[in-house]
């Protein structure tokens, strides 16, 4: 990967892809322009030494342009492009940049891209990455070119890479690298320093070195700026820090994401369980996650399965929604099934209909509420047994508050509408109910679905709209049915 | 701030805040006996010694126990505490501890810390902190303490901090700090050296020195890893990196945060239109960012105005919940109405209350699912009037699709249900077509949000919902009166 810093300017990347987005319109109109020519006025001669030119000069610019722009810059205005011009644009980047450009678009775009590819471009451009790298790009890759891959890897790296694939997705072994300078401690900072200048590059993002001893047993750290502000007459082992945040390859990696915010790391060594140094972590790394974390959330909660590449086919759209939809048919039957077993209720009483939705809806979103804080609680680690209770206490209260509240103003609302006091309390009663089972529904389903070993940002919203639908319906058009008919 | 690395070992967080729920349970125990003891049986002596020692020994203990803690840990324990513990604990942390920890706990929770201190313990705290922290607190602290705070700076501090207070919260400028080494350019790497020899320390995060003219215009930055690597004679201006990645206080602080994301960039410059250096800024204020973002779009999506403290008094909950609620009941009151002006087709055919719910929520739920697309989309900049009619062609696409095959689906279920071939027909058709209007609301709601200049986030979702609602009852219910009545 280049050092951004030894990199020319970045003009916005907002610019870069205004500019291909008129490059490719360019080289298009000169294509319509050959082609209408040639057939609307077949008789005239081609001229194709002039058309070749323009053509080429245009694509050839473009090439250019892309040539000097970072790698993430150029992923961004692939995922900005639908699809036919995107892979204009891919054919257009030099083949030895492929690899670390597909490890920076999204899995959507990704795939869109190695589908255009043969197996020996894609072989070409995995092995010019590193292999935590190539580990990562690997699950896209067809099995085939993952064999070839690694028949050409030595087998220092094609461990490497084993041992990556090896642990969970989830993990601090898949994100780790292999990348890190390590030093003994008996040795000076002098020495130290000349080590380094015989290196002469230190990996990304190196901002310590690693101490270990001659087996491998990682001692502790030495920041590079304890080095800088050191006197070089000083051994290693009196100026490292002894005792770092260390991490586990099987640790779970949105743990050591927190880690990483509280302790404000840049890197982190990764032992195993006899302490002997297996790799690093990266603040960058740990970045793409946390933000890959939050998209990944954001979008289950829409009910969509994964990213999905803006300019996919409606095909591949539609089957990425239609688990979420097909989940929420069957929950939305089974609410309308208990509106049914009311239907001679409603024919006596058609304004039942039109209320009823209000108490589902507002069960709905006062519990969705409950349900988002408990949520975060839950993946922050801030509630365990010991404040379970008190919490749930809270919200069972704030449930009761705005019962009255709520239930009172609608309650109001229904008797200035149609007049019926009788049912103006059930409205209001109906209210009250909904709203403390949906808050007892928001503590619980998130507990649940944790419970059950799922991610709650998935299933514990249907979970919830479920119930407050149901229940909703259930408590109304009982209550109705009792006290009114 | 302290640096984690001079630190001792960090136990787990969950651990630790399992020891001071446990040596807080001790403590309350022994004020219990205390108490009973002396309710009653009055009679008996009371054994002050002994109990002021037992009860001394436990908050000592605990104090110890906080002192040893990193800040940012200390501030996960007052997040997980309910209130009273929470201040107990409060009490115990060493003064000179306040600033930073307040600085690392969520918005609510550091209000109920502030509460609990006065005016003296409050100058304090903050007074302790960096320029830019102090002005990241100021907006908690009440004015007559912000004014004296401000007296007690000297000047260019004062300046700084007025300075961090002018700019948006959500500008480049609000995330700065203050804290960078500048070097000159014609100066060898050995002077460099020495100079940070004689500095002795180095800011937290410094990956590079910025080098500035006289007139402080910046003309580049030389990573440490070069002055590393490279022979001590050669001059600064030969290996430092003349055009690094800048960014100016006006800068949103979203697209720094892309900015740090895509050239993985530990820190920054800052620099003012005439290219002066004026701040830093650094990866893990980025990564705090990134996180709050992320987490109060998952706040404002499910209706909370702002972050809750997890044990936060019953009314001030509700009154964060308010604004969202009353907005719903609202759009829910108005759909209400499009269902009561059909409650002449309801009587006669109260199987059409039982169905309208499932158009109305597929509706809701296809929308959203476009919705959080074009939201993403919109964010990441990915959307442009050039691709633009595309995306919404697609998601039409998607619409029909989803339209004629759960529109079909749910016709069956309704003939299966009712064995009324015109209802089933009059389902599948408002399936289908509030799908298309799902879809267009979906794909215009948030474009009309971020045109009106505010965050798709939280307004998007509500107008979604009243649509496909309002629209999905009025198409159902309108086809059925027209149809089959």
């Amino acid at each position: 990967m280049p050092d951004p810093h030894d990199t020319q300017t970045y003009p916005s990347v907002e610019d870069s892809l205004r500019l291909v987005t008129a490059a490719i319109a360019r080289h298009k109109l000169v294509e319509e322009l050959v082609h209408k020519q040639e057939t609307t006025r077949p008789e005239l001669p081609r001229h194709e030494l002039v058309e070749s030119l323009v053509h080429k000069q245009n694509l050839t610019d473009l090439s250019k342009k892309l040539d000097g722009l970072h790698p993430a810059d150029v992923a961004y205005i692939l995922e900005a492009l639908p699809l036919e011009d995107r892979l204009l644009v891919w054919d257009l980047v030099k083949a030895e940049r492929d690899g670390e450009i597909l490890l920076e678009v999204s899995d959507a775009v990704r795939e869109s891209l190695i589908e255009s590819m043969d197996n020996r471009e894609l072989v070409a451009a995995a092995a010019s990455l590193d292999t935590d790298e190539i580990a990562d790009l690997a699950a896209d890759l067809p099995k085939d070119v993952v064999q070839e891959l690694m028949k050409s890897l030595d087998q220092a790296k094609r461990a490497q890479v084993e041992s990556s694939l090896s642990y969970d997705e989830e993990s601090v072994g898949a994100l780790m690298d292999y990348d890190f300078v390590t030093i003994r401690a008996d040795v000076t900072l002098e020495v130290a320093l000349r080590y380094l200048r015989f290196l002469g590059d230190l990996p990304p993002h190196t901002d310590k070195l690693f101490v270990v001893e001659r087996n491998g047993r990682l001692i502790g750290t030495l920041p590079l700026k304890r080095m800088l502000v050191h006197d070089p007459e000083v051994h290693v082992a009196a100026v490292m820090s002894d005792d770092p945040v260390v991490f586990h390859p099987s640790d779970e990696a949105a743990d050591a994401a927190q880690a990483f915010e509280r302790y404000d790391l840049v890197t982190a060594p990764v032992v195993d369980p006899q302490h002997r140094l297996v790799g690093r972590l990266t603040v960058d790394v740990v970045l793409d996650f946390i933000r890959a974390e939050a998209e990944a959330d954001m979008l289950a909660a829409a009910g969509l399965q994964e990213e999905e590449d803006l300019f996919t086919t409606v095909w591949k759209a539609a089957r990425n929604r239609w688990l979420w939809l097909s989940v929420n048919l069957v929950t939305a039957i089974i609410a309308s099934r208990v509106v049914g077993a009311f239907e001679g209720s409603i024919e006596k009483l058609a304004a039942l209909a039109a209320l009823m939705p209000i108490v589902a809806g507002m069960g709905g979103n006062s519990g969705s509420q409950t349900l988002t804080l408990v949520v975060r609680g839950l993946a922050l680690n801030l509630i365990s047994k010991d404040n379970a209770k008190r919490l749930m206490l809270k919200e069972a209260g704030i449930a009761l508050l705005n019962g009255v509240v709520w239930g009172g103003i609608m309650g109001l609302v229904t008797y200035v509408l149609y007049g019926q006091p009788a049912l103006a309390g059930v409205m209001a009663m109906a209210m009250l109910l909904n709203l403390m089972v949906a808050a007892m529904a928001g503590y619980w389903a998130p507990h649940l679905i944790v419970r059950m070993g799922h991610d709650p940002a998935f299933g514990a919203h249907v979970l919830l709209t479920f119930i407050t639908d149901s229940m909703g319906f259930f408590i109304f058009l009982g209550l109705a049915t009792l006290l009114l008919l």
